[in-house]
């Protein structure tokens, strides 16, 4: 099955790329409200779903036991950009039970946000795994290892009780069982189980509503929620989607991007869970997707969709800033 | 038409990502060798055709008349990485008519080659518009201006007779009249004009070979691929596609990348021009596809295929150097 071009990339009145994808919207019951293109193929979700693994942290009994802040529990279901703040957030993380970023295991590389990375350097610093964008992961890891009382130097293996703590979230949440040969190996050294979009979707609306959860887990997800809506620049960093989008539409929506051209979000209002795929792996096309099916399922007086349209159809500017072109979600995404 | 899948990108056991896309190989003649998908459809070439453009500089004369050396043409030809003797080299190249980096209107962007921009920031320097990727090509202009008498401070408008030279050589070189609707701006402030991918492999064709050219324009083009097999490094830079297969292929093969997953290139010995464009725009899918179509064309025995096999099958790592995936060259790209 050939999935639809979702996105398309357009330099002065040309097509110049598109990107083909698929969309999957659910409902608290698990209906399926909207699948374009194929949401039956099992797709590695990777950073979308650090908050579902997050809730292994919480489920833990980590907050109560470590003092953790909302800041933090932000930053544990983020993919962030290594800014100063970010840093410091995640070594206080570590702090808590009484590690350093020498126990962090997802590798080392410069932050994703240029002027932090040239200021390091500026000042003389380096680069360390603890300006990693999965640090925040990696430290909620260690501190759901220190919680559950288990090895805190082998979390990131497949076998450890947390990494299979993470699989069992997965598979509850998303409805489906996950064959070993789903399994791969994240950017940052954990696993990565792939899993349908429409299982995704289903998972993110549980996480949304707290439908069909228990009552513990259903509790945990809403505080995630809540401290990523109150400190959106946590979870990924200046600019970004994740950051701009919750920061316009607070709780009522909570949206994580993971590499290779996915999103997965929540609709808390609606009801909904959304997930999206490029097939490609685009990070331009799954932000413009995303903002195009968060706005279409949004009221249409809400006022955050400005932050939406932006992203939904940003003008693609030349390195002097003049407009050369543009991204536009194409017909596939409103008529699926 | 559906381009078809040419590179998957796997996960473990998984294809993870996939990229479409379309392959035109043209011998000297003009006649077809090989058409992967649509090859008639227009295509930005971006700075896959700066090899073209320089033709320019070498019939305004400006090598004689300027003195301008080797590497300053592979300057021209390239999309560098910002690596310090790339930026001395363009510095000097504006030196030789008088100008400094001021007269530069590609705009200003950190050195592509990271640690090329952390050493600049640690030094206490910042980034101007010689270090843009672009700052060689835009030298190149203005030499070309210089050497015609025309206005250097003009050089990237449409209506500027060096842009207009570069379209007529395009037009010549591809066998196709660009109508003014095919015209869009690149990155770099300049007119870039989509071609048909067949019009483009026969323009490298002719670059390759001298066939169909005028004697002055084929000597241009010799000189314009000496300059850049002698030194490779100076048209892209440490690591990169182009200046490790020219580094390996030396004069039997002339590459050059473009943005949104663009590749153009010539193989002078087997008299043929190839062009590549991947539909969603990606460098990756656009370096193993180029690679695979190259290596499918050369003599078996040849030994400059390892370089060009690294690069069609590369090992995707995490960022602790773990082997997690590989890019694959699909059925297409050998069948086609």
């Amino acid at each position: 099955m050939h999935n639809p071009v979702v996105i398309e990339a357009l330099r002065g009145a040309l097509v110049e790329s598109q990107h083909r994808g698929a969309v999957a919207v659910v409902d608290a019951d698990g209906a399926r409200v909207l699948a374009i293109g194929d949401v039956e193929r099992p797709i590695f979700p990777r950073s979308a779903v650090k908050a579902l693994q997050a809730l292994v942290l919480m489920e833990a009994g980590a907050v109560e036991r470590f003092g953790l802040r909302d800041e933090e529990l932000a930053l544990a279901c983020a993919s962030h950009s290594g800014e100063p703040d970010h840093v410091a957030g995640v070594v206080a993380m570590l702090a808590r039970v009484g590690l350093d970023e020498g126990a962090l295991l997802c590798g080392t590389h410069w932050p994703l946000h240029q002027p932090s990375a040239l200021a390091l350097s500026r000042t003389g610093g380096a680069a360390t795994a603890v300006h990693n964008n999965c640090s925040g992961k990696h430290a909620g890891f260690l501190c759901a290892a220190c919680a559950m009382g288990c090895d805190p130097t082998t979390y990131v293996d497949h076998a450890h009780p947390v990494q299979q703590a993470v699989k069992a979230v997965l598979e509850a949440l998303g409805g489906e069982a996950i064959p070993d040969a789903h399994r791969g190996i994240d950017g940052c050294s954990v696993p990565t189980f792939a899993m349908s979009l429409a299982a995704l979707a289903r998972a993110f609306a549980r996480f949304g509503t707290g439908h069909g959860l228990a009552r513990e887990r259903a509790a945990a997800a809403r505080c995630l929620r809540a401290a990523c809506a109150a400190h959106p620049w946590h979870v990924a960093g200046t600019g970004r989607f994740c950051t701009e989008v919750m920061t316009s539409l607070r709780k009522r929506v909570f949206v994580k991007a993971g590499a290779e051209g996915v999103y997965c979000a929540a609709l808390p209002e609606q009801g909904l869970g959304l997930a999206v795929k490029i097939d490609d792996g685009a990070t331009r096309a799954a932000e413009a997707a995303m903002a195009a099916v968060i706005a279409r399922f949004l009221p249409r007086d809400d006022d955050g969709r400005a932050a939406l349209d932006r992203f939904a159809r940003p003008v693609l500017r030349n390195w002097n800033r003049s407009p050369i072109g543009a991204l536009k979600p194409a017909p596939a995404l409103f008529a699926g």
